[in-house]
């Protein structure tokens, strides 16, 4: 079964021809959470307004994080990507933070590994902004939630 | 509360200052995994003898993943690693891949961050080049399992 | 007001959605200038033939540094730029080096950052390289003179 | 005059020979400015509790754009930063913001260029950020204002 | 004579403008080897299934060397690659490992930088792989043996 | 057999571990050539003066490629040099540019992969710079000349 594009016939791998896919517009929306000790959950919550905007950060690392995306998975085509956000918001049930990116280009590949990048990269500055308080949070439930824009068609989880 | 050590006295971000703290052997380590449906699993794990070498590929780009660390998290300081490992695993339980890996340092601050990252960009990777066939993986159980050797003393989860 | 376009609605930065604006041919050009003690402007202006080329070395960090504008710039489009010039023209007067950058690309943003990153990085560069006999230099002047290009219409200052 | 120590004896550059020099604690300071027209000023000054925080995202940046000195100037040791903080602050009578970037290192050469850096990114960054509602913003007043920790000595403006 | 486009009229580096070139289908591949011990040679050919893939991990080396292109080459257009793929063989007449790679883009200049990058990338990483036991390699026949899709014309050697 | 360090015993891919490794004082030399036709040749070495600066900018190229070294090379230790030179020097015999470069750290591994790594990024900068009149140019002879202040000994070639 050939359905591993990432390689040729022979199993070595390559960054599969795209120049023949059509240009066109595509987004990608994925998610994930950090989860975290109550006291952690309250302090980085109230924190925002008083002691240093762990989300605000984030974010943007997330922001930047999708513009290193090709350079982070060695076989993703790079792409000017024309719009990314991040947003973080608070989950007292986790607790923790829930992040959500979304990523659109004008291109011909999708941009789902953008928004996973994204993603991942906002909840690791979390994690490094708060971890000399909390080192058991963990990082789960990163996925693609939405691809839009290519031939595949529309996915959406 | 003074936890957060990313942010100043007046909620400011900045990157803390490590002149004075003692250079000594660092290590930690972290894991996580992708979970995929099962015939997924099943492909990419008899893949890589014939189909192409999914796992050895994720190992790399979490190598060189963990060298861009202070790229990716704003605050984090840069350092020279002197040893990065990845190890991926196969759980038919999961079923998927299961990461873990270590990374050392000689020098002023710890490492997690880098294991950490060494992690996701590994796990990233792996949903690059399978989701041609499961769009929905998912990457998760992302946790620092050890940090030693700074004035925090050992950590272990 | 909504005119800080890189701020959504409830004040989080994103990066703008450009997916919907025509690819138009675009320019820009940036100013800056490194004021200099008059000795060692003499000795960087005469240089050039045989001590040096201090100002070939800031033309080409210059032009280097444009193609590094959107991982310096958290929330500028990654663009693949289509030309960049650098001028260095020595001022008696100032005394010191101006810098004009000059920037195109076919694109759905502006490249004026990428001008004025230009001449940062030029400008840093020759503070760089003759910071050992004068470090009082002082960097200033940078501005944008024109842009031209997108919807905004022509900008010249 | 061998004063261009970027240059050997024929004038050819080079990334000057440090390695006999001392490993000793260094800091250094830099400064600078960003103008803007006063509705502009009012905008931003009173945006960062309402319209988006300007002033934390530049901050970042010049703190990002530090740790990336030695990519962006050619002949620019690379070091391990072990602080790093960038402040701006709001001028009225500018009207604008002032920064001012502090950075340490243990090590071989020193950090001044570090410290310009993240001067020079943070002020892009404003410019970016802003120049959708003025974009006759200027930047200037860049220079060092303490430099130590090297045999050279303290130098202070 | 004005051949050397990369220089304006005056002998000043530049990238050359390119806005007004044809957006063109392109592909460019290029050659290179790296001479071996007899040893060497048969300790990594067999080894590739027993002691390590050094062929595999020299592939993906190539593949994302090409992507660092602009970032390497000082006056090198950025441009978004469509397919890069690298090819390492044996050769136990050289002895060594010959490669080649072939890369792709729909864009206004050519992709032989980016053919060549991804050889010497490749070719230096078997050359670290290796080099424990073997410091005597020596890497050569790096050239272009493919260019087509600009305007001028079709190139084969 | 044990020579391939960059494989654990399972044939997996590791950055081995030099945490233990003493930290020296360290240098390598490189070298190589670039080979065109005569009138190239000519065109390029004659070329200084009046047509542009190929043989400053391709030092400049060298250089700066030193420092991407571990970005380029997956299982290279990231690690601060203290000294880059490149020379080229023109040779009407070959006819083309000889390539020499040297670099030194004070660290717990060598810099014959920086060495490679500038000479190889200079040569290629080279072709870049006269592929306008000349694409038939080869790059070769690419080897380690000088590797000193480690365990191993001293290597010369």
């Amino acid at each position: 079964m050939s359905g591993l594009s990432h390689f040729d016939d022979q199993g070595n791998a390559h960054m599969v021809d795209v120049s023949d896919k059509a240009v066109t517009a595509r987004i990608a929306t994925a998610e994930g959470w950090v989860r975290m000790a109550p006291e952690t959950f309250a302090m980085i919550t109230e924190g925002r307004a008083k002691k240093g905007d762990v989300i605000g950060i984030a974010r943007l690392a997330g922001i930047m994080g999708a513009k290193k995306t090709s350079e982070l998975i060695p076989l993703c085509h790079p792409l000017p990507v024309t719009k990314v956000s991040v947003d973080l918001t608070s989950d007292p049930a986790l607790p923790g933070l829930r992040l959500a990116a979304t990523v659109k280009t004008t291109g011909q590949t999708g941009v789902e590994m953008e928004a996973l990048t994204a993603v991942s990269t906002a909840a690791l500055t979390v994690y490094d902004m708060v971890k000399a308080v909390d080192k058991a949070m963990e990082i789960g439930g990163i996925r693609v939630t939405l691809k839009d824009g290519g031939k595949s068609g529309r996915y959406e989880a």
